[in-house]
């Protein structure tokens, strides 16, 4: 546990005054943990307005070794933001200005402290949107640095796609600019992507220029009710084997259905379920093609090219987080994601399926399955001592699952410090590089210690 | 000059055999100039059939820091294969094996030397292709090095957004894996991402594992003759605002029309033209509108919905390259290509062509405007000294304008030993980043010196 030397303490207190927060309310606010991981709150809080602040506090804890985690909106699910050495937590959550949109390059040029959320709100008059939505009130900066994704990352991708440019603060407090604002380049290494994804463990984003897109003005989709899971998670390979490619692409398991009937006031059928949409500037030929091909499956569809009617049944989606915490009344859900290869992913949720029951664990499965990525959603008495062991275990053998089947151990969620174990096996020798890359950078290993290593 | 010391070369004589090349036309023929940079033959050729090959000689010229330079296609365009520092030139054009199809989940996985038009052709009845299309014989492997890109970059991405997982050599001879086989993943720091675009300067790439797509089954496209450039060009960005996105879009002045019309037997009218295909499961509705869209602006459009009819335009797109040669009887080409914001693209296409003229050097001008970039062909009598001058200084020139316009020096062709100078103006103190992961991976500086940096 590093506490601050009076010294360190002393001069930031002189260099942010109000601005450094040390008493317990606000240290604990700062590592919010959404599992069983405990709380480790950070020995101070260094709320930063702009680029100097980041860079004076950095350069104000480097030569003392202080650890320094980012902190965005507090929504990481593998206690990315925990300070499990103590040391400053900075709070980026004020830095939370679009400094530019860019209508004609379809740029947005962001502080890491925005929502995605408050993003779109903007954009929204100019006739443009950003397709990365993981939920929650999610900072850019938080989601960059996670790798995130969300219902869109089909067709639009995941972050990894989506921003184009940082300014990133390094272990040092120097400052770069990383890419340009160009579509592409061949010139370099790709320092974007080596940021993105690397959970503050190699810099601290000050800026971010991320894509935008134009909203689409045709739409065609629904909902699909299969009569089987094997079928509705089948149906997507075969849908974009046949070159129809959905905006988005949603699965729901019976017990995800049925509590999204309940709170969000639907009718659906209740079985393994596709909510699906295609969109573009027009009513995209490919959706009748899905429906033929699902209802050719035995599905139950209902379809509209309303708008609003398709927007009632994302918000819907995005609600089902509470609605099955509304369905399990008084137990606390914990999710954990994988990804695999599309051909595995049938044999990967009925696996899941089967562990759930076997484990005698109690929760719902959704999953963004057109990557291959999907959520299994635990809902557990945490103070159930044996329920929370299985439910670790359960963790463990899913992440071992798809890694053993050519995937990921998480496709949105990050490593943090929940999957440290799970990284090893899937990247093998490769963690070895990440381990050079992260010393040449981070000589001194204060930037976000602790996680993804 | 690094001559390889006899004790490694018997080391090398012994392990590879005839596989070992010292013969002055051999060592010639892995270093194709394609502009005025001199050949620099390395001291020998090891003639590699399988990553067993590579991690040997790898391990055989490391104890000597003997610099090896891979070779796969020999169509980079800036001395990327060239040796100055003489040593090894690694070949692996004869790893051209496709190794796996993945017909469900959309992957091929390759050795570094099998050639896009390889893949493809073996893919045509599968049903998939593989979209990055950057001309010449070129291989996956140098594609992947260069992060290259084509005509379908708009729509389908680069070798960054094509390129699923690698195997890589390092610069000691181990062996590590990049990434795993599901569409996405947020575990870890992006390392397939840092090694495309690396030009061979942080290991050598022994197996590539890419994203394929289904062949589109409905086409409509054609091509837009325009009153003026600065018309053509604003257009691109006019429709993708509209959320109008081709599969492809190509720019070609009026000199590179009238090329292609003699040389491919075509009958366009001569002015600023754009090449435009959409494409997808359906023929597109947004196809239409995007020629309404060209009409209303003054342009002449010759239209089809027939994919022969519009494969022909994109053979003809392709051999562009021949054809500005035909016209320009008896020069050499030398070509140039830098990225922009497309909102600034018109101004640099203009800027561009007034450099061209201002300069006196004869040219053509094509691009993929999709991305905002695009290409100077320029033509030339390489025994003119002064001729030779002028176009360095245009492309130095060129080069600082997209850099000045908030882009990129290469969109597509990459640094090589061309552009090194425009690379420090373009990523500034980036680069000392870049400069201390080439450290940390290849300390003693052998993988591809004199490259990139």
């Amino acid at each position: 546990m590093h506490e601050i030397p009076d010294a360190a303490l002393a001069a930031l207190q002189d260099r942010f005054g109000d601005q450094l927060l040390l008493d317990a309310e606000s240290r604990d606010g700062r590592t919010p943990t959404p599992t069983w991981l405990p709380r480790q709150p950070p020995a101070a809080v260094v709320v930063v307005r702009d680029v100097a602040d980041v860079q004076d506090a950095v350069r104000l804890c480097a030569p003392h070794r202080i650890p320094i985690v980012p902190f965005g909106g507090g929504t990481s699910l593998e206690g990315q933001v925990n300070a499990p050495l103590g040391g400053v937590s900075l709070d980026l959550s004020r830095m939370n200005r679009v400094l530019d949109v860019s209508v004609r390059d379809q740029l947005a040029v962001v502080e890491p402290g925005v929502k995605y959320t408050a993003l779109n709100a903007r954009l929204r008059e100019q006739g443009l949107f950003f397709p990365v939505d993981p939920g929650a009130a999610a900072t850019l900066g938080g989601m960059a640095s996670t790798r995130a994704s969300g219902t869109n990352a089909l067709r639009y991708g995941t972050m990894r796609e989506n921003v184009v440019s940082l300014e990133v603060v390094l272990a040092d407090g120097r400052r770069i600019r990383t890419g340009c604002r160009a579509r592409k380049s061949s010139t370099g290494y790709d320092l974007t992507r080596l940021f993105v994804g690397a959970e503050g463990t190699l810099g601290i984003l000050t800026e971010i220029v991320v894509k935008l897109y134009p909203r689409p003005t045709g739409f065609a989709g629904g909902y699909c009710s299969f009569p089987d899971v094997a079928t509705a998670v089948g149906m997507v390979a075969d849908a974009l084997a046949l070159g129809l490619l959905p905006g988005k692409i949603e699965f729901l398991d019976e017990v995800a259905v049925e509590a999204c009937n309940a709170y969000s006031g639907l009718n659906l059928d209740v079985g393994p379920t596709l909510f699906v949409e295609f969109h573009g500037s027009h009513v995209p030929p490919e959706a009748e093609a899905f429906r033929n091909l699902a209802e050719a499956r035995g599905a139950a569809c209902g379809w509209t090219t309303d708008a609003q009617a398709l927007e009632d049944l994302w918000t819907a989606r995005h609600d089902a987080w509470w609605a099955i915490h509304a369905h399990f009344e008084g137990l606390r859900g914990v999710t954990t994601d994988t990804c695999v290869p599309i051909s595995r992913l049938a044999h990967c949720v009925a696996e899941a399926r089967g562990a759930l029951a076997e484990m005698r664990l109690r929760g719902a499965i959704v999953g963004h399955v057109g990557d291959g990525n999907f959520h299994v959603l635990l809902m557990l008495d945490l103070a159930d001592e044996d329920e929370v062991t299985r439910a670790k275990c359960f963790v463990a053998r899913m992440s071992a699952l798809a890694i053993e089947q050519g995937g990921s151990c998480s496709g949105e969620h990050g490593v943090g410090q929940g999957k440290r174990d799970a990284v090893r096996e899937e990247h093998g020798e490769a963690l070895d590089v990440m381990r050079l890359i992260k010393h040449a950078l981070d000589p001194m290993g204060s930037m976000n210690p602790g996680k993804l290593f």
